[in-house]
């Protein structure tokens, strides 16, 4: 088996899982409970948040533990009830919230890079949220976020000159950032940010959303009033331990990781034949995205899956509603190259020789493939 | 260690966990993903839900999965803008949505059960959602769902005869009831039920919402368009396996637990002194509310805690809040009686050994604190 979907999914590492195993069974209790061992449990849990939060230069009360980056996407955007700005490639959790609340697309560049002529130009007095993915999900594009945040802290100086007092934040999923990147806040400039611990070898159903003082947001869910009122419900304790150990884990591996993967793109790119290549630049080194143009990519998932070779066509969740991926086509694909597309995205259940024999099993697969639509094409005639 | 707050956690069984670890570790997969053991995860994934489902005699498409009861009884509101009825001793997570939506209180009687004329009079053509749960978290009471849901019949035939085309769904909040009830979302007449893992031995952060085909509801989070577009997000996968093993094991010991739990009531009962029992009647048999008047219960949970019996005062989240219970005194419990309550919840971490050496501490902690008081008031004469 080799797995090339890391983007998608990740296993719960060995660390994380056994990190995890007491707060199921024996640190079960209740954090709300007022008797000592529960009290260890509640301390165990802040604990928890404060390493995740420290991960990315912030504090334990800065962050709101959610079930996922989708939920703390949703709870970003109650920080405003005005004027929303958002990536055009953005993932489906920020891009469906933007629209229902009337959010305007920014574009991308060919490179998938934000443009930053027209984010300044849509960006109106009235605009109060701004949200670009640090990473994006299906071409693994690093966003140049510090730029944005220069952009919008320009804009507020000059709203200030002219007494306009509105907020301007900027909102970032970083769902897909954690594993390579050495994430903080301030540097980024960031107010709001999401994070997802199922994509850095920890448990689905958890993630997080850091949220800076200037951030005011309105609960999606009330009730007993945990996470300083904003999202209520008895706190998730062992997904929260798990999720602390996969960031911990993750920041002391992160320099490693990344020449790892980096080699490993190398030897995809060297290796792999007659492949377009989609995301050239500014990419995390784990997303190799490649085209073959006139081929079904999907067809390509199948005969893969037969050898054993897991990969995506888009992202997982686009692909499985049979739409075609709305990020690609944003960076300028033809129908026929976004048909043709593959995303591999490495991981840490991979092995250089997993690499190596993907790429000749992808090889193979192309050719046969390209082999029968030669032949049925003949048939026709 | 004695732990009687099972209503606040329950840990997770070892068979819970034993199914759930897989999925964690090696069947980790997007269930959107393409190739076939993501496949294989997404099918055992509706499996699942089917399991949870068929407990309540209700199918796999019928629920939503959500991250607990907090967010499905949140969830369950969004059915109604109009107006909103709930039960007054109703959990936060109920209490503070229909609150927050103008929604009234019915009122209980005494005994803790909903008065039924009450509710019939509360009733206008205006209403469109009642709130009830079917076991109350503080008393364990069960309410006479059926017999609601025959008054509400009787409203809905009257309003149909003058031509008022209004819904009038009943949501039941049944978190406490799984372990030891089989519901029947038919027999009850419920139109939307809220279930909880946490509470009936499966993991915390995983709850699901029953959905009849006669109400309509809004996504409190957008995204990828998963659980019928009404809740997205990737699955949590190993915790809805877990919740399904959970109730699975749950239904197949209803009848012993029933007993189980019959007998140690009672044991507990005649062994413990000098107390007021609150929840006489119509109370599940896991649930033991005594109060001692006079005496500060707060100090009692301490004390315990120090033999190593663990129990609570109200519920565990209003408890550490400082917030005397809304439970208790809504069924006329003086402010004296309410400070002096204890919650005594049996599960399966008890023994029968367990409850007998349980009422003995308590009964020798309680002689302490009242000498202790007694010798405190001699000092101050």
């Amino acid at each position: 088996m080799i797995y090339l979907d890391h983007a998608a999914a990740t296993p719960v590492s060995d660390k994380v899982f056994k990190a995890m195993k007491p707060y199921f069974t024996t640190d079960f209790y209740n954090p709300s409970a007022a008797y000592l061992p529960a009290k260890k449990v509640s301390a165990d849990y802040e604990a928890a948040k404060a390493t995740i939060a420290h991960a990315i230069g912030a504090k334990a009360s800065d962050l709101v533990i959610t079930a996922g980056a989708t939920e703390a996407n949703n709870l970003a955007f109650t920080a405003t009830k005005a004027r929303i700005l958002y990536l055009e490639t953005e993932h489906d959790s920020v891009r469906r919230v933007a629209e229902a609340r009337g959010g305007k697309p920014i574009r991308v560049l060919p490179n998938g890079l934000v443009d930053l002529k027209d984010l300044r130009e849509r960006i109106t007095d009235e605009t109060e949220l701004i949200s670009i993915a640090l990473v994006n999900n299906e071409l693994g594009t690093i966003q140049p976020l510090s730029e944005v945040s220069r952009i919008i802290r320009e804009v507020k100086l000059d709203r200030m000159k002219r007494g306009i007092r509105k907020q301007l934040l900027l909102h970032s999923d970083a769902s897909q950032a954690l594993t390579l990147l050495d994430i903080n806040v301030a540097r980024l400039g960031v107010d709001l940010l999401t994070l997802n611990a199922a994509k850095v070898y920890g448990p689905k159903g958890v993630g997080a959303l850091y949220v800076s003082h200037d951030a005011r947001l309105h609960p999606l869910t009330v009730g007993g009033g945990q996470e300083n009122g904003l999202r209520s419900g008895t706190e998730n304790v062992p997904g929260v331990i798990g999720f602390a150990k996969a960031v911990e884990l993750a920041k002391d591996h992160l320099n490693g990781n990344r020449k790892k993967y980096a080699a490993w793109r190398k030897i995809l790119l060297s290796e792999l034949k007659d492949y377009e290549l989609i995301n050239k630049k500014h990419a995390l080194d784990s997303f190799v995205v490649i085209c073959y143009d006139g081929i079904d990519a999907e067809r390509l998932v199948f005969l893969l899956e037969e050898c054993g070779v897991y990969v995506a066509t888009g992202a997982a969740c686009a692909a499985s509603k049979g739409v075609r991926s709305h990020v690609l086509a944003a960076i300028g694909l033809s129908e026929s190259q976004i048909a043709g597309s593959l995303r591999l995205t490495l991981g840490e259940t991979n092995t250089m020789e997993q690499v190596r024999e993907a790429a000749e099993m992808i090889n193979d697969v192309v050719k046969k493939e390209k082999k029968f639509r030669a032949k049925r094409s003949m048939a026709f005639i």
